[in-house]
């Protein structure tokens, strides 16, 4: 009967252990911030989003800053905005096949070589990726912070499954419990 | 007596396994290389960096290359600097109000308008992010190294609570054992 | 004889849970993605990489797009390339010695300045720091999809050991048991 006592005093033990674990667990998930606004590093954010699907992740995309106009429909527009939120319209790309690369983009030549290249090779273009990722149900996460900064509403936005605004307390809360982070 | 034996086994077992996650622990922390210089990504950095303290993590922000300058103070100037480093402390950002956007600067009147608008909207200054920062005890690390190779002194860095000059080894060591980690 | 069966009982939770636990272990591991091609980012990846390994840790770098020609041996050349992948060949650094800064580069005179208080204060250059890592057993992958898109081929790569050229699945597999990711 020591012997059970003894086994139990161990058995208690390990489930304190066990407990502390439990918060330091992960899920099989990626998160990822889209800062850019880089044709370049946008297609690398939605292959690693989109492979890391393909190998059993969850994955989130967080879209900050210049990463946001990516996500602007070409065929909608909002109404009354006001002078600034005007500009930032003019002057930002509207929607992800306006990207142009963050280096040899050469007044847009060099884009268009990139992207010509992409066709021929049989890559999929960034529009392409963008509905492969909701195929995929990768969340698309939108910061509404900046998007108010710039003056973006959400009848801009494209119609993507799931597409939610929200704020970096909520991208952490994911990040939080992913085994991977990336801040593009 | 022979259960016994059994179960004292299978204890030992679940501890040696135990002992193997002991070693992959993270501790509920975020850290971060801030390496850019950008008024944007610095703003990210803070944003970040603010956010995740008010989820309860403890932050670490590791300032490199371009991201040290913003921790110069407006006021302070050093002693007996070589040309060179004269060079780089007259080319690059004193202090944090300084800072210019990577995307739409327009010879500072994007980064005007963006600071207006931030004002106008009710968003912190990075200067109020860093006070922020400071009184929710965000850690602030300077590479020691790019700060010498850049000539920068310790004398001419802003007054930061626990302010901490070291190597990348220092940063690693945290980021081993952070849940999130994010180069900017 | 109750007693042992409740032991029995909570034995078998704890393999439940430890079974759980597995899943979501992680080796000491830094997984890093270069996708950028400036020096100083180049730099700072290097140094990361072989600072990481200093502090017992295994490490991964996944080079990709603008990271792929810093790793192009300066005395190597490839036949047979079409236009465009000449023209990439051309327009793209051959090999690290011909990085640039991303900032303060002054057409080349910023890079030289640096590279200049580099030697004169004894940090390692970049070539020396592939050399470093290729002693301390940094993994270097290159990511195939890329290589293929802007027409380098492996003839014209360095001789580094180990040097694999794989997808983002394969860096995904090593950034998920890893305990640190960066992109950069």
């Amino acid at each position: 009967m020591e012997n059970i006592g003894e086994l139990e005093k161990q058995i208690a033990e390990l489930k304190t252990q066990m407990a502390g674990f439990n918060a330091t667990i992960t899920e099989n998930k990626l998160s990822m911030i889209v800062f850019s606004g880089d044709l370049d590093k946008a297609l690398a954010a939605f292959i690693i989003g989109t492979g890391a699907v393909a190998m059993g992740m969850d994955v989130v995309m967080f879209f900050t800053f210049w990463g946001i106009p990516m996500l602007r429909a070409s065929d909608k527009a909002a109404k009354n905005k006001d002078i600034m939120s005007k500009m930032f319209g003019w002057m930002l790309p509207k929607g992800a096949s306006k990207l142009k690369l963050s280096n040899m983009n050469m007044g847009g030549a060099g884009t268009a070589m990139m992207k010509g290249l992409m066709k021929k090779k049989n890559v999929a273009s960034l529009d392409q990726m963008i509905e492969l990722a909701a195929n995929l149900e990768v969340k698309i996460y939108v910061c509404e912070m900046s998007m108010n900064l710039m003056g973006f509403t959400r009848e801009e936005m494209i119609d993507y499954p799931g597409l939610t605004y929200c704020g970096v307390a909520k991208f952490l809360e994911e990040a939080m419990n992913s085994k991977v982070q990336l801040f593009l």
